[in-house]
């Protein structure tokens, strides 16, 4: 894998990633453009014990642009777009509009009164373009085009982990307009969050626990449980096994994780990167075949933070769609958006079972 | 107020509430309903330590039904639908389609594996219709059908917190296909929980925690804070404050506060009661002049369970809408999907200048 880094005319990082062999992409950014954006702020929230992300900038984002206007494809015939090269593999640029301030310093906290804590919105948003081809989709990729994607994934991983404010590392994808998506070049999103989330929180809270009662990980206990009883697991290959969480929020829901357990995507061994792109198309395509069609979902990779739980957590890809039949979905109202209580329709035996049939 | 209490062809409870003077509902349901479905159950999720509700009975609820059709309208003109009498005030009665089962007795956990613990649905789920009207909505309702409403929600959280099973009472609203709404008709849910929501421990672990380093009540001081700085507060009147949180999470979101601190509506003072529907009914319209026509909402009351927590939880009316702007929706996307980490366009002050300048 090579990697060549630019500057876009504003000032924002931008990296391609190929594989070896291919042209230079160094082409420079010829627009003009504003300068960037004021940085968020993050605010506590006293009574979740979490931060919040205010980013007033973001409300003027690029909001689902035609084909022909798109930001994300690479510059061809005169036009300039966000990615200055004719051509690139992978491209990681910071966002434009970003939730995050890019500031790369922590600040402590700063306190506006004894309630309301805030703090400058360190930390870095970035967006991943997965092809050159807009209309593809990362299922439409080949395993060697998956390949570098994760290698971009994990060298961001590294590269992001080292910046002074950077607590956690979110690699994520969000696909569909069912799911907010505001541009359809084929592209996730990078958050290098300045604080722990709190759902990371959580779960670290609760595997210390199961430590201490029970001097076992709760994560191999849970992944060896689901592979022993199988009811929930939707496939598995040499170092990976995705199944349906007994728990289930989402209507069709998948945990993938390796065998071996690892803190973040830079832990991973050889083997679990070269059995990573086969599997995960596989699971991209059943969820692709539950509807017919291209289903919206949201895919994230769980990592350690940078520095806490890094001996407990384990890195894995959670992925689900919100869809619950062709013309159905799923909503976050008032119990789930307002009580954090989930309901599932969809028992998640028979989610597996229906995602176990859809083999392409 | 009123009360008259009726069963369904199926033995699903209804309740009909009427200002004094109203005639007798006592018509029957002459329907042949089918079985209810059979009870949902809870799953533990050993990760986020919260239970999830699988109710596979869900799926197939009633969806998006013609005018004509609607099952919350009086049964009129030959047509019987879920409420038998020709005319109501406020009627509340059990979700044909219910989350929780409405198994009355606790059950404790049980046990699949030491990774895996489920335990039947007990609780109930109810419906709550503001009016007969079918094209009305709550914000078109009068200050006396209001404290109807208002009398509905207390009695129905007095009686299922006297259920053995039920640890915590959800009055909610979803307002709008934006925010999932299945049946049109002006109407609320009422989710009385077999658990305290992960949302209230949450807050219950704060505010402990608070008094503990502080000796006083979180809640206290931030309402005394916003009512000071006044930068965020939107109206208020003797007996309730409405403010935008400091950390808010939703482009335009309100938390309204009795200026006295109770732990649920049954503690609200007559003052506080009488004082209430003028407060809300500005409140949801400044909410629809935001954008013109209906503002999407979601809209519940957090209350404090039955059984913990009450010396410190503050009864309050958590509302806000999931519009960013006329033709945008905020998407709980991966990050606050996946992560919980929530970002907002809107700055909360910008949110609160708007919503005041915003009075009818």
């Amino acid at each position: 894998m090579k990697r060549e880094r630019i500057h876009l005319a504003d000032g924002r990082e931008l990296v391609y990633y190929d594989h070896d062999g291919a042209p230079p992409r160094a082409a420079e950014d010829s627009r003009d453009l504003p300068a960037r954006p004021a940085g968020s702020e993050l605010r506590y929230d006293p009574f979740l014990a979490s931060w919040v992300m205010v980013a007033a900038n973001r409300q003027e984002r690029t909001y689902l642009p035609p084909a022909d206007d798109c930001p994300l494809c690479p510059s061809r015939d005169g036009k300039v777009t966000e990615v200055p090269a004719s051509d690139y593999g992978v491209v990681v640029l910071e966002n434009r509009f970003p939730a995050l301030s890019g500031e790369s310093r922590s600040t402590a906290s700063l306190t506006a009164s004894p309630t309301h804590a805030y703090r400058p919105g360190a930390g870095r948003c970035e967006v991943i373009c997965y092809s050159p081809r807009h209309d593809a989709s990362l299922v439409d990729l080949t395993p060697s085009e998956i390949a570098l994607v994760l290698a971009a994934w994990t060298d961001r991983t590294e590269e992001l982990s080292r910046i002074e404010a950077v607590e956690q590392v979110f690699c994520f994808e969000n696909r569909g307009v069912e799911v907010g998506v505001t541009l359809q070049h084929p592209h996730g999103q990078i958050y290098a969050y300045p604080f722990v989330t709190p759902r990371t929180s959580r779960a670290l809270a609760s595997v210390t626990d199961y430590v201490r009662r029970t001097g076992r990980n709760l994560y191999d206990d849970v992944l060896a449980a689901e592979r022993e009883d199988g009811a929930r697991v939707v496939v598995e290959n040499r170092s990976w096994t995705a199944f349906v969480p007994y728990a289930a929020r989402w209507p069709y829901e998948t945990h993938l994780y390796p065998r071996r357990r690892v803190a973040d995507l830079t832990c991973l061994d050889d083997d679990a990167r070269a059995d990573f792109p086969g599997i995960y198309l596989d699971l991209l395509r059943r969820f692709d075949a539950l509807f017919g069609g291209r289903t919206p979902y949201m895919s994230g990779w769980h990592q350690a933070p940078v520095r806490e739980g890094r001996e407990h957590l384990a890195l894995h890809l959670e992925t689900f769609t919100v869809r619950r039949s062709a013309d159905k979905l799923k909503y976050l109202a008032s119990s789930e958006s307002g009580m954090d209580a989930f309901a599932n329709d969809i028992v998640p035996e028979s989610a597996a079972a229906r995602l176990r049939e859809l083999a392409s």
